[in-house]
């Protein structure tokens, strides 16, 4: 019904879903114990992006920096990323993860999905999960044989995440206004929203509410 | 007098100078004449940061692909961006222009700080424009037999751009909450703060306001 007033719908939101540790420390829990209560949310933002007609979505999973926080916080964004993937298994997205899956760090879980698109269902949107990523991983991914030698267009074949289209919109929770190492060439012309509500409080009309403003949003691309 | 409240000074500051054209419109001026408003506003903000102890400022003066835009507008923004480098020199900065020099929209006037940074005076300060910059350009800067086989930790050395160093605060005017191309590789981790006011309308308390937020701001690097 909400997305009947929209001008535009982006074709692709990047999601930034910070705020898991200090929403758990504000409900007087471990730090730790915040992600899996970030599992429920991505479920949520996930059918209201299907039903708006969003055509692909990028989550921020977890970086290779982000494993050198304490092993119980390693351990539990780890299970909630795993959650969060087996969740939208066998609905109707193509799911794809991207991230250093050569490392123990990686989710031996998620190995069928790393770096590769797996389709289920009717295929309406395309899913990509950030996995043990790490922006200078994904870049380096250009300094092969491979990719020498290449024209400035064909830039972004060359990088780990090729398979990840140009992002429209990026919403972030939690208040910070940063991409923080967030695929740094799929965000060169990706409009910024920011809520400062913690993830795990994630409630629709955050969406809405991005939506509303990113319609008032003069896209350019730099002409 | 306004730096004594603060708990830490951005050691490295991007500034994205939007809105002239929308500036000029809405002050019955053609577009393309907004541009020689904005440099005066360049070198207020120099005296300002100098004077908090910033030691390093990237400004956005333009790209590439601005310079598909009608020519008027154009030669405008080249001449502002000139007009900008120049009343700088012979102060105490070091001056380095970024972008492609090979290209004949590349202002010949700054063929001397092409790529190669020129210290003036007591050398306080790094102040870099970015003149026919492109981010893939950039970027594209690595696929080169130099660059191969590098580390992770090396990429940085492997850009166009690599005398510039990681950006900890971005301040956009305009109001558009998006990077625009601006070094995505030294912005991956910076804070982004927007000024609603066009660039023209520059006043130094938008400073002030920025470093105000950036203090609350809590800094992790992703760890």
């Amino acid at each position: 019904m909400n997305n009947i007033n929209y001008k535009r719908i982006p074709l692709h939101i990047g999601i930034i879903p910070d705020g898991n540790r200090r929403w758990a420390q504000s409900n007087n829990k471990e730090k730790h114990e915040g992600y899996e209560f970030g599992v429920e949310p991505g479920i949520k933002l996930y059918d209201t992006c299907l039903n708006l007609g969003v055509k692909e979505l990028t989550f921020y999973g977890f970086t290779t920096d982000n494993t050198k926080r304490p092993s119980s916080q390693t351990k539990a964004f780890q299970k909630a990323c795993v959650d969060a993937v087996f969740s939208l298994i066998n609905k109707d997205a193509n799911i794809l993860v991207v991230g250093n899956s050569d490392s123990p760090v990686f989710p031996k879980e998620l190995l069928p999905y790393a770096n590769k698109r797996v389709n289920f269902g009717k295929g309406l949107i395309n899913v990509n999960f950030l996995i043990n990523y790490g922006w200078s991983w994904d870049l380096n991914y250009c300094l092969t044989d491979k990719s020498r030698g290449k024209k400035t267009s064909e830039i972004i074949n060359s990088l780990a995440s090729s398979e990840i289209s140009r992002i429209d919109l990026i919403i972030r929770w939690g208040g910070r206004r940063r991409l923080s190492g967030f695929l740094p060439v799929q965000s060169v012309y990706s409009d910024f929203y920011i809520i400062n509500d913690y993830w795990p409080n994630f409630k629709t009309d955050h969406i809405y509410d991005a939506l509303n403003w990113y319609d008032t949003q003069d896209i350019t691309l730099g002409g």
